[in-house]
């Protein structure tokens, strides 16, 4: 056995232990631990920006991209964000011994379903540090332990981090090893984690193409995840025009670089001088480089589309967009070349946008509403662990509720079978 | 590509094209399907009969065990059965498009959560062909297709049964690849199946533990399955004396030979020679081995329980039993031998009621009920397509409700995000 091997088996060893004590914590002791830990990670960011800027000039060394850097780097206000996402965290329900559903049965028996924790999550991530904040705290909301794998970029940030995590559990009496780092940069720990069966129960990689492709292929265990964000916007014909410019261009200009940006604009025919032009122009006006398929090349400042440019995730300053018969021809492409994540419509039409919600199976299909907002926050959930675009068990956000399974309570009065 | 890997991948092409256009199906076609099929299942009968007598002299050639015999053969009686399950499928509620939840953020988004199917289900069974109608019924009532595998013992049977389900489709205008049956006895289309990512979606394995755990070891697909049901029944100091020797004696006799029949018995010290002994000389008068520990070994008609006898799952009338100190012993004696299936207690203390319900993580636990009521029809769900120990998905009994996924449709007014 490497040492890797021995350390990894011993951290989940610990987890496991963990998670049988925490699968019936009290939710305010789990309230209790979420908000001490965000007390220490306040009182403590000045050694957080201490150890954000030794893994800054990391990266400098290492030749990290500026968007790479940008994500690394932690300031008053981040912290301040992520403090806030601890205490959102503390403040949502707590999903462990929720009753989804009971019922009586003929026999006598009342049946109820109740959620329980998954058991130990393992988080793989890059850059960002805040994940390990954000992750830390919705599975321990859920009841879950957690295996926190952080990037080597953020190493020192996120070992900062984890021990005001420590730190709350310890204040609320709950086990310390609820919440693991791993203590090496050893990519050694990655592998070991993918095949750890019997012990992880399902592994969330939050971070480049790279990283999940690689997890999605090789893990041994059950993957929430996103591979891409390809995300198409639809104009219809019954479109509102000024709901239309507004969403379009916050779809695809708020931030380039997040899985619900827009990469590829779909217009109807009948709007193509018209309303598609205005769209067009907005884009071009915002700095956005807008390749264009045919029916589209005269409009000023549009590049001519190439057959790659759909199906791409560019997260970036750039849109594919192509003109399409009707609500069906855009469904269409969007079966042929989304990836199942967002997909929005703008029509003031009923039965279009209806068509629209039943006939595409991504994880969220928006109406009128920036591709933008596919977020767990922004769906209520405090924080997201990430994105899934699989159908087994989590889709769409990863709030702490999707880190749940159930169990059947059943009661009679000395009831028997037939 | 060799000749069943070229079937196996045509059958799986058509399939994915039948669930692409059965996820929008009406509940009134399916419901139609349902109730043709139950009409030309009862009607022919006696050639599903006669069919049954081929499949019933290849078994006796083969030397199959009597139990085995039992679960191939079929008669009106057991047609009945099968035909008035399909009639409680059509009844069910149909999933697909329920709101699960729906909520407004303070962003004017409205949010819903409906249920979809999940694509595409393979089932891998032995012996009973009325897994055929069940798992045919409950996969179209949740809108996905399904790939059916019978055993080779069930071959024309299933054959037959097959046909009437079809028959149903047609009759609804659905797609007759909704419903297929591998029409070969090779086994090597069973390993082509656990191989097909990307078109089976979820496995469900029926039948015996070697099937399940060859399932379970080599499918690349997600799997639906419970490998072994040793289900426990603790008798409390607390318990009522009349409902734990009714329901003791029935979780253990009305069936042997099915998951939820109960294989370890777990006594409160306290009640050793009263209700105890009790419990133990009716079992013994039912024609039960009673295999007990320590401290019972003295009661009439009783065996000694070697080691190996907790955690075994006998499916047989012989039963192992244990003295214990209290309900935490009980726990963690469960914890150790269970297989996450079903756990009874049997007390009139509701504190240690609910530490059983707690503390315990099964897919099932009862109180003062038998474990024989493990089972979807008894839940409610009309039937099941088996029974399932994981936790990522689903547990319990698997109904048509368990076999969807769910998307989001999120609907504003020009919304855009800040």
């Amino acid at each position: 056995m490497s040492e890797i091997e021995g350390l990894m088996r011993a951290i989940g060893l610990r987890a496991k232990e963990a998670a049988a004590d925490l699968a019936f914590a009290t939710p305010e002791a789990k309230t209790r631990a979420l908000e001490a830990a965000a007390d220490a990670l306040w009182s403590g960011r000045a050694r957080l920006i201490e150890a954000n800027a030794l893994d800054l000039d990391f990266g400098r060394e290492k030749g990290l991209s500026p968007s790479m850097m940008d994500r690394l780097m932690l300031d008053d206000g981040r912290i301040a964000a992520m403090v806030e996402g601890l205490r959102a965290v503390a403040a949502q329900p707590d999903p462990v011994g929720q009753v989804m559903a009971e019922w009586d049965r003929p026999t006598g028996l009342h049946i109820q379903r109740v959620r329980t924790p998954l058991g130990v999550i393992g988080v793989i991530y890059e850059s960002r540090p805040n994940v390990t904040a954000d992750a830390g705290a919705l599975c321990l909301k859920s009841g879950n332990a957690v295996i926190l794998r952080g990037g080597s970029e953020s190493f020192h940030s996120s070992g900062v981090i984890h021990s005001a995590l420590v730190e709350g559990l310890r204040a609320a009496g709950l086990p310390e090893d609820a919440i693991q780092l791993v203590p090496t940069r050893d990519r050694a720990a990655v592998s070991e984690m993918l095949r750890m069966t019997g012990v992880i129960d399902v592994i969330v990689p939050r971070g480049g193409k790279g990283l999940v492709g690689l997890v999605q292929a090789e893990a041994r265990v059950p993957v929430f995840a996103h591979l891409e964000g390809i995300c198409h916007v639809y104009v219809d014909r019954a479109a509102d025009p000024d709901k239309a410019r507004r969403v379009v261009l916050n779809a695809k200009t708020r931030r380039t670089g997040v899985c619900g940006a827009a990469e590829c604009l779909l217009l109807h025919r009948d709007i193509a001088d018209t309303l598609g032009a205005e769209i067009i122009a907005d884009l071009v006006a915002a700095g956005v480089e807008v390749r264009a398929g045919e029916g589209l090349q005269h409009l000023p400042g549009v590049l001519p589309a190439a057959a790659g440019d759909f199906g791409t995730e560019f997260l970036d300053r750039i849109i594919a967009v192509k003109l399409v018969e009707d609500v069906d021809a855009a469904i269409s492409h969007i079966r042929r070349f989304g990836s199942g994540h967002t997909e929005a419509i703008l029509t003031e039409d009923d039965a279009t946008a209806g068509r629209f919600f039943a006939r595409l199976d991504s994880a969220i299909l928006m109406r009128n509403a920036s591709t933008q907002f596919a977020d767990g926050g922004e769906f209520g959930m405090g924080a997201e662990i990430g994105i899934a675009t699989g159908k087994m068990h989590a889709r769409g956000p990863v709030g702490a509720e999707q880190l749940t399974s159930f169990k059947y309570l059943v009661t009679g009065d000395g009831t028997i079978r037939a």
